[in-house]
């Protein structure tokens, strides 16, 4: 017992004690996590511009029924439209990338048309099928709104085994979209259930009873005046989701639609009035959309990351639990308990990770692609090979990438809401909504566990070829010399056991590049065990496939950690010491994460995983003074942040209850009448039946 | 291209051909599992009358509005409580366990009154006390409905720190109740907003001036003919939460509101008339309440898993995805590839070693509970040390397996759910709402973190023990060679590299238990380097927690492995086989998992590891033959799954399909008139301004 009532510490004290004295200048630091200046400006400009517009209001999300949510998302399309098409492409991209995080439900909803749709026009069409869409308004949506319907009930991610069927009538000049079974429904179909007036629809073409695989054609599902269902169109609404209900995801049923041969997009396979079917040559460049989808999914990552850690860390440096026991003295911060130091510091620097690998994956990509459109497209020569080599391998990087980091996201949104304690657990505090909206990005575009074996996949393959002589691309020469050494992948191993030894930049890069290697060998090993037994290559694979996976998870924390390294080495001289010890502890914490594989590569020895297990102590303590500041350099101001544990000035309790109180205002329970008064007052009488003659005796 | 259409295969024959030759005879399992015949019976009686009561329909539950939802779980209550009241303790246990899976935000509300409301008095009330609030109803609500006031919005896992206070007025025999700060306000209270007459509130005993720390008041709060509040109660609604929003969550103020002395619960300490305040001895046994709770929530754990597992590895049962290329081949099941079995059966082994576990450690419980009783509260002498020793060692691994068992739980949830691929984000699949209803098992009952931390403090202050001289508790007796030696943990190595020396399930016993120990004396040297660095014994603990930590975790699954393995040896001869399977693919999982650790330890090599792993690809493709055969057993009729694609039938599509389209009936787009229309048919005019005079050169 104690007669001192517990010191109440004031948050917003709390939180700017932790703006004193940063050890960088924040606004620099703002600048080159958004690349430049001006961007950052313009990204200002445009949150304010969306906390401004009562459209865009967000705070009461939680409390809006289905088909609130799904008017409030529509209403927002129009101004979102006239933007796009005439503001400049480099604002919309902005515009967009913020509103991925304030609003992803609605981001999807008019992705769908936007990304979807529109880029299938761009990606499949001919010309002159372009021009005559873009005449529609199928970019501005005056008179279009379009919709993608790729997936089926049945099938999702093997889509050359899609059901739905184009059938060519020759007679009439017209194809015959049908479903032929309950599997083959188009399902997931986001816009179907209440937005598009057409769908970009994939299909297995057949001319002349022959199948030529899965093509992409315009199918019209709804009457642009009345909104009715077009002849043999069906559509159902699939309800709720676990997150992103702006979105209206529906099933589409086609039953012998008839729709022109000219709505099947032409660019690659063509079919003449006749009914021959020209094939395309092998389109080598066809990677192009996957990668950007893949790394702008990576850009996500790390900008939901951004806003799950401010909320987190700035909540973390201002509520307090359990004192030092000195009576009288203020409760201890969470953030200055050294394990939550290590619940939230390591995801930061996950965040860090994944911001410069998006940024230099997406430069090098756009070089690349500058490179072959330089040689054009029917170039021949070293120079060609060269450059698709390093595409195919920037391809499956981008596999890898994208399956690691939506992982590595949802694992931060979901341990910075369990930080936040039960908290974490309210509708109003962001986090639970957060992860919900974000979960589907692990299997969208790609099934994060299938890409990891795509990625493995080339890993082998491209192992097996430079063991026949073939060079190996770039960002893969790390495997030279553990391939020549036949088995033996570890090329290196640490020297001495100091502190700065063990954890340098220098040698962590060159650890991770020693159990990536380590792992893609054991994956050829067993790639080639299954051989051996007589299995075939497809066999082989997926015999192969855990240590398939494995090798594509080592490889990508590599390419994580040296992305990270190459730009901290261009970063401004001010930034340098935080972003330096940002890298460290993101490479020496994945490294104790997998330490088995460290030793096993014989990289480090077990007292050194145990220096390296110190040093994340001290980087951990290290960053922690950063921490706050950190969160500030994000730059997401608290419109965006959009939860009352996330402010800026550290009022949490304040604006929680204010928030809390003002959505949730009080009305007589409506039940009492009907539910509680007759359960309070209630008498039970049990039943005992009379008392029969016969039991008299 | 192909000609052929590809081959369509009826999943209900998918699943069939899964039942066909199961290597153990299933009803033995579930009997196994439950306990006995007799249980599992009763089990499934109870599961027949939820079923066939309409006041327990669940499919529609994504559909309900939060208004909806609240309403629909209090319409339930008064049947359970007429049930609770009038039916076997036993039978009432266990229909309260399997509504924790079929409807968890239910339970919750149901169980706050019972559980927390009436589990206060019955633990901290006076005999006449408890007496007078039977007499009131408390128990049967008839008259009251309870809620337990512990949670401020300022403080949780820090009971001692609440700021509520109930101060004596000894003029009036009366206490006052008082909320002095805004972090003061009762946050979270389950039943607060709607339910509750009354409140078990826990506040700083104030008496002449002096603090007493946290006792518990029942506190009325409304009215029970009218529902009014009571003078000096304000009562807000916490409104929307991630999941569970069958239970009105509540904040309440207390502003000076005045009870009877005697509403102190007063078993403990007590307050007379003349304000003289008589405190207990040391109540030894209060570790009971918290331990019974700990292990229910390992059960919980256990169950929630079981119904993940049923959907997850039934529809991989079913759904077919990619052919292995021969022309016209039915494509292959998801649970035919290796990457799909490593992804579900590891899961599907931790379930078990939780259910057999939260037995043992029930069974143990109630066993010390009963030796003491024996000796009586008062006993001293070597026996009741020896409990108390084993008790303790119970508290503190309770609170590790609570903390590792929950968090185990959600990632099965979210791992099953994403083995689902797309139809993981609908909400009629039930894997979303299953893991935002799980996910609060994390924080409530004791923030994980802090009990894992717990668990460690008592690992390392038990081997700090030992060292001198103290013997250890029996759980705890793997502790001794290590500490013997000294600093080297590890007792034993792995002889020979056959799989079956490897992963014996003696040998995977041997190797936890030498990786357990050694994290032990890891943490207890770096709490020594904190001492020696001259801090204070806390601060000396917090320096060690990320080790601390580990040493939980490491021991918390050697605990887990050990009751899976002590239960396999009791289990009947037909069920050995598959048991021992699943423990040895539990114990070589989980040791891959932490592979550093064992080769750290020096239990296993390198070359051991890699035999490990192979042996963990052969248990997967062992266990795979049975896996259907494994959720049968586990014996959750359709009703519980209550997920279309988790059916016994494996009638996957249809009624997943007639539930989606019976939910979401089509329907016109509501706002296609004032939202859709006017987009589709705006004319973008741009308003150039007129032209001025003064361009006009």
């Amino acid at each position: 017992m104690s007669s001192a009532a517990p010191k109440v510490t004031d948050p917003k004290a709390s939180i700017a004690e932790e703006r004193k004295a940063p050890s960088f200048p924040i606004r620099e630091l703002t600048y080159w996590v958004d690349g430049d200046k001006k961007i950052t400006e313009l990204k200002e400009r445009i949150m304010l511009e969306l906390e401004r517009d009562p459209l865009w209001k967000v705070s009461d999300h939680p409390n809006l029924t289905l088909a609130e949510t799904r008017e409030r998302a529509m209403s927002k399309v129009r101004r979102l439209a006239d933007l796009a098409t005439s503001r400049p492409l480099q604002e919309t991209m902005l515009r967009m990338s913020i509103i991925s995080v304030v609003d992803p439900g609605f981001w999807t909803r008019f992705g769908v048309h936007f990304g979807l749709f529109f880029g299938a026009l761009q990606g499949q069409a001919t010309p002159a099928q372009l021009g005559y869409w873009m005449d529609k308004g199928a970019l501005s949506m005056q008179g279009i709104t379009g919709c993608f319907g790729m997936t089926e009930l049945g099938h999702g991610s093997n889509v050359a085994g899609l059901e739905t069927t184009a059938t060519l009538d020759e007679k009439t000049d017209e194809f015959v979209v049908h479903s032929p079974t309950l599997t083959a429904t188009k399902w997931w179909i986001g816009g179907a259930a209440h937005t598009a007036t057409h769908c970009a629809v994939y299909a297995q073409l057949i001319v002349k009873g022959k199948r030529y695989g899965t093509k992409t054609f315009v199918v019209q599902l709804r009457d642009t005046r009345t909104f009715q269902l077009m002849p043999g169109v069906n559509i159902g609404d699939l309800g709720k989701k676990m997150g992103r209900d702006q979105i209206d995801n529906g099933w589409i049923r086609f039953t012998h639609v008839r729709i022109p041969r000219s709505h099947m997009l032409m660019k690659h396979t063509k079919v003449t009035r006749s009914g021959e079917v020209i094939e395309p040559a092998l389109a080598q460049l066809a990677y192009g959309a996957l990668i950007q989808g893949r790394v702008s999914m990576v850009s996500d990552s790390a900008n939901v990351a951004k806003r799950a850690l401010t909320i987190a860390v700035r909540y973390a440096s201002v509520r307090r639990q359990f004192s030092d026991g000195t009576p009288g003295a203020a409760e201890t911060k969470l953030l200055d308990y050294p394990i939550h130091q290590h619940r939230l510091l390591p995801l930061m620097a996950q965040a860090f990770a994944m911001i410069f690998t998006a940024r230099e994956v997406s430069a090098n990509y756009e070089r690349l692609m500058g490179v072959l459109g330089e040689l054009g497209g029917d170039a021949k020569g070293a120079a060609v090979n060269e450059a698709i080599k390093d595409l195919k391998e920037t391809h499956a990087t981008s596999a890898g990438l994208k399956a690691f980091c939506t992982w590595m996201c949802l694992n931060i949104i979901d341990q910075c809401r369990q930080s936040l304690g039960g908290h974490g657990y309210s509708a109003y505090t962001g986090l639970s909504q957060a992860y919900s909206d974000f979960a589907v990005h692990c299997t969208w575009e790609g099934d994060n566990t299938i890409l990891t074996l795509q990625c493995g996949r080339y890993l082998v393959a491209t192992a097996l070829e430079a063991r026949k002589g073939q060079p190996l691309p770039g960002n893969l020469s790390y495997l030279k010399a553990a391939l020549s050494k036949d088995g033996s992948a570890s090329t290196h191993s640490c020297k001495g056991n100091a502190v700065e030894q063990v954890s340098s930049l220098d040698t962590l890069k060159a650890a991770w590049i020693s159990v990536a290697a380590n792992a893609i060998v054991n994956a050829v090993r067993d790639f080639e065990a299954g051989l051996a037994k007589g299995m075939s290559k497809d066999s082989a694979y997926e015999y192969s496939s855990a240590s398939r996976l494995h090798a594509a998870r080592m490889h990508t924390y590599t390419y994580l950690l040296h992305r990270f390294a190459a730009q901290v080495e261009q970063s401004p001289a001010s930034l340098r010491p935080i972003l330096t010890l940002l890298a460290q502890l993101f490479g020496a914490h994945s490294a104790i994460q997998h330490s088995g594989e460290f030793l096993q590569s014989g990289f480090y020895t077990g007292a050194q995983v145990e220096t390296l297990k110190a040093f994340v102590n001290h980087a951990c303590s290290e960053v922690r003074k950063d921490a706050v500041p950190l969160t500030d350099a994000f730059g997401y101001t608290d419109y965006v942040v959009n939860s009352p544990l996330g402010r800026y000035d550290g009022d949490v309790y304040e604006k929680y209850f204010e928030l809390v109180t003002s959505l949730n205002p009080a009305k007589p329970v409506p039940y009492f009448d009907s539910l509680i008064k007759p359960l309070l007052e209630r008498t039970n009488e049990v039943e005992t039946g009379p008392e029969l003659e016969i039991d008299q005796e």
